[in-house]
């Protein structure tokens, strides 16, 4: 059943040239209002209407202003139709007038789109610590003009040390009608699994209710975002947000709707992608890790197994150094905490197996080395020990992250 | 009590220019039996009577055949009289060969000094996953004379990509008798808690039964060994070994002893700086990071958020970079897993307050840069909820970690 409806999804599923803006309905911009020196720094999405809304946030326990009042302004009636993003400038440990100035933030731009407060979602990311410049960012709101569609604008207004912008889109069919899902998303480092330190915004004309949309998030998150790290610093702004704003005029979907799977595939194919392109973008990265532990008892073993691996600084610097070392992955799977059994474990890294039962096979090594040159590096690591399985996202360890968070403030 | 205890403490304890040949009745060397290129790469520890011993031993699921062979020896009688180390290879995935090689290891040592197969201790270190060139180690066994002390050469023997030796003693005085308590280890990489990827030896000529001894051990490594990090990782092979061969001729040493709080506190700080010379000496570090968590309700929050912070990639390479990063500070500890009140939460950099209740304070920023620029560099935390506390200890990440890593297949 599982494997049939994987077949329908890549059936119905495809990916489009397209942005957060491609679903029915949405608009985004980003414009410079003088929280950076030069660059974009204040990005705006829109829905025509009122839409169903989904969120994840932040582990961390000193969640910034903005994510208490996004969380607030959702939990009135589980529908916004605006989000105003600042980048440059986290409102993170900012106490009192911080969140003041959050709720100011959401508040101005309510009023000059003449919508609810509660419609208004807002995120910051950028420097710990430091007051949110309300004027300018309010100065930057009368500029915004919701009918004005800026193409990719808001994917660069939302970066702080990412290097490239992140954006997908694809269409799927649902009742016979074409729905499109949306993402865009930044994060380059404080990259951990646990709502990654990151921002995610993923855009539908599905109709869906919010509660529905949640349990789908939810779903998807623990298998996109929450399976990549930078560096194992779980940041206190993390926020992923999907918009759902029916325009696409399919039944209501729901877990009892026959097409809810190919939904959910759809959703979990851009929350991937983008959770890869933020592993790809890590900071100082050259090359972005992939590693599948397959045969655990339970998924969480796996999940464990593979987070651990890919956040291993000493895989992630052998990765770089395109070096096959296979005992510090070996290692990295005995330390993970979860309990299996050593004398099972396969390892391969691409193609070459280089672990079987636990013990070192022959391999080439320049052939290992060759492989390791790639941009995209793959390891199977194999517990035979059960049917579950994870994947998880990573990079490696450069000097370029030793120098960008050596020498930048964040 | 505990207090007065201190001070007695403080009465008698003395570092001395030692090693860990300086407890009665002990002797040490080290030679090159062919396994590293030129470097010293067989030690031994030897002790004139058989010694009472306790061990802690590596939580990494893999753990290396010596570790299993040293295990089963102490088991039988709790007792042992010898130690050989080798390093460049860890003997760590290398099945049931590896188990028999590291058996040869025990019973060639045993044999050539006429003593009990289970009376000698044997570990390795160095890469994972080669079989050990046992030939070469036994024609070392055959030049060991441990009539002869070799000056030094058993804390060289034992190192991998450490840049120093590391080794201290000092003498205590317990029922009016002289006891001297010596210590040498090795790590630099592949250090985390949990038995930090390290070996560490310690010796003492006090009197102790085998059980007090234990006791007094694994509550020492937890303040010690257990409370450093270089890299995240736990290696395959941790083993930290005391021995007490008695020969100070003190009355039995048991918690009871009104002098037990005195071996303990003597016994920590040998346990103590160990851990801080690896942690110093970690791969590529520059500079000592010794961060204190205060006012905490349990003493596991404390060493929690302690070891967070001084894991987190970012704090360290901000402290490269004597940056006084302290947004960082605030995201590790909200992220370290224990629940706090973040409103409450005080950070110093050495003596500059960077937060207090949570909020950021206003500092001067040369000051901080200077002070960061310093060998040590202090972090205190005061959670104010409670009274207890824990110390970690770690380095700052560099480019010389990312460059002895790319580069090293360890």
């Amino acid at each position: 059943m599982g494997q049939s409806l994987m077949v329908e999804k890549h059936n119905f599923t495809r990916l489009i040239e397209g942005t957060i803006t491609s679903p029915k309905g949405f608009k985004a911009g980003g414009l410079h209002c003088g929280i950076k020196k030069k660059r974009l720094d204040l990005g705006w999405l829109y829905s025509d209407v009122p839409a169903s809304v989904a969120g994840v946030y932040t582990t961390n326990l000193f969640q910034a202003a903005p994510l208490i009042v996004t969380q607030e302004s959702i939990a009135i009636e589980n529908k916004i139709q605006a989000v105003l993003v600042n980048s440059g400038n986290a409102n993170a440990c900012t106490g009192e007038e911080g969140l003041k100035n959050a709720l100011e933030m959401r508040d101005s731009f309510a009023r000059s789109l003449g919508i609810e407060h509660h419609y208004v979602a807002v995120t910051s990311t950028g420097v710990i610590g430091e007051q949110l410049p309300i004027d300018k960012i309010k100065n930057g709101i009368d500029q915004i003009d919701v009918s004005n569609n800026g193409d990719g604008q808001f994917e660069n207004a939302i970066l702080t040390t990412d290097t490239t912008v992140k954006n997908l889109a694809l269409t799927l069919e649902i009742d016979g009608k074409e729905v499109v899902i949306g993402g865009a998303a930044k994060g380059s480092g404080m990259i951990h699994p646990n709502m990654a330190t990151m921002l995610g915004f993923v855009t539908t004309d599905a109709l869906i209710e919010p509660g529905a949309l949640h349990v789908a998030l939810k779903e998807v998150t623990n298998q996109s975002f929450n399976m990549i790290t930078v560096d194992g610093d779980t940041s206190t702004n993390d926020m992923v947000l999907v918009l759902a704003n029916g325009l696409a005029e399919n039944q209501v979907l729901s877990p009892k709707h026959p097409e809810w799977k190919a939904f959910l595939a759809g959703l979990k194919m851009v929350c991937e992608e983008l959770a890869k392109m933020i592993a790809r973008d890590g900071e100082g990265a050259t090359k972005l890790i992939e590693v599948e532990v397959a045969g655990a008892l339970e998924k969480e073993t796996a999940a464990a197994i593979s987070k651990t691996i890919v956040g291993s600084s000493l895989v992630k610097t052998a990765i770089f150094g395109s070096d096959a070392n296979w005992g510090r992955i070996v290692c990295a799977v005995g330390y993970s905490g979860k309990k299996i059994d050593p004398s099972k474990v396969t390892v391969k890294i691409g193609p070459i197996t280089v672990v079987e039962n636990g013990m070192p096979q022959q391999f080439n090594e320049a052939l290992a080395k060759a492989y390791l040159d790639n941009e995209l590096i793959k390891i199977f690591v194999n517990l035979h020990e059960g049917e579950a399985k994870a994947v998880a996202w990573g990079c490696d360890l450069t000097y370029d992250y030793v120098r960008i968070n050596a020498s930048y403030r964040t």
